[in-house]
């Protein structure tokens, strides 16, 4: 009896792990699409911060005040989108400007992220005042900690 | 003189109208992506909320929370992306799930946002306390406003 069950235990063993690897595949794909979402609304939100603060669009206080709160709020959640296997080359089935780099610096990477958060916050809270020029320097601030990640870590 | 600039003014004119009309394309494409970006960080977030109040995964309070915060901040987040001329037949070049009908019921469309606003925010505050009867509950009913605004105005 043992002897028979063995390649049906060895099948279903095998069906399970496919399955389990199969269902890991589809979360990695929907880590990737989940922090670019959230990417993407972190840059519709800082659009108009950057058009404000550089003077290509008129500053409303308002608008300013609301999208800095909303980057500020959006700004911790894109980076546990990039879980294990979700970097580019790792196989996956999701286009990814993701550099391979990440892995190998993931302490740099952190750390920017953290850069970030604390720069939106600093803006957040600025926006609440009525010191326009800090205002757009903190733009600038941010827009920094964006490209800095970007140019280390992210496809051209 | 005059009489030879007008060809010029005239298709200057014109290639600014298309421009412009072009431009406007442009950003209701943008528009939708966001929104699209926005509603997927959702769905994202609420997932595991769902999860824990039916009891599929464990119940785990820290994440709970931080989850309910996310989902409080991001709720008022999509819904400038339904921009004039962005909703199903409306002629613009990205693929939509948002329904005509939406333009024809806005003021209902409005009042159901509000809701999802309301009941996110009451999660996030109910995730402060330890009632984890009372957070389950809430999951649901935040789960009911996300569904009836997709019965009513999401394409199948």
């Amino acid at each position: 009896m043992t002897r028979m069950r063995t390649p049906l235990v060895a099948a279903t063993l095998m069906l399970s792990l496919a399955a389990a690897a199969n269902s890991q595949a589809a979360d990695v794909d929907k880590a990737i699409e989940y922090r670019q979402d959230a990417l993407g609304v972190m840059a519709w939100q800082i659009g108009p911060l950057g058009d404000m603060a550089q003077g290509k669009i008129e500053f409303d206080a308002e608008t300013f005040t609301r999208r800095a709160e909303n980057l500020a709020a959006v700004a911790p959640l894109p980076w546990e989108g990039f879980v294990e296997g979700s970097l580019q080359g790792d196989g996956h089935g999701i286009e990814t400007d993701a550099l391979a780099d990440i892995g190998e610096n993931w302490d740099d990477f952190e750390s920017r992220q953290q850069s970030l958060i604390e720069e939106s916050a600093k803006l957040a809270e600025l926006a609440q005042g009525d010191d326009v020029a800090a205002m757009r320097r903190q733009v600038a601030a941010v827009a920094k900690t964006c490209k800095g990640c970007h140019d280390n870590y992210k496809a051209e």
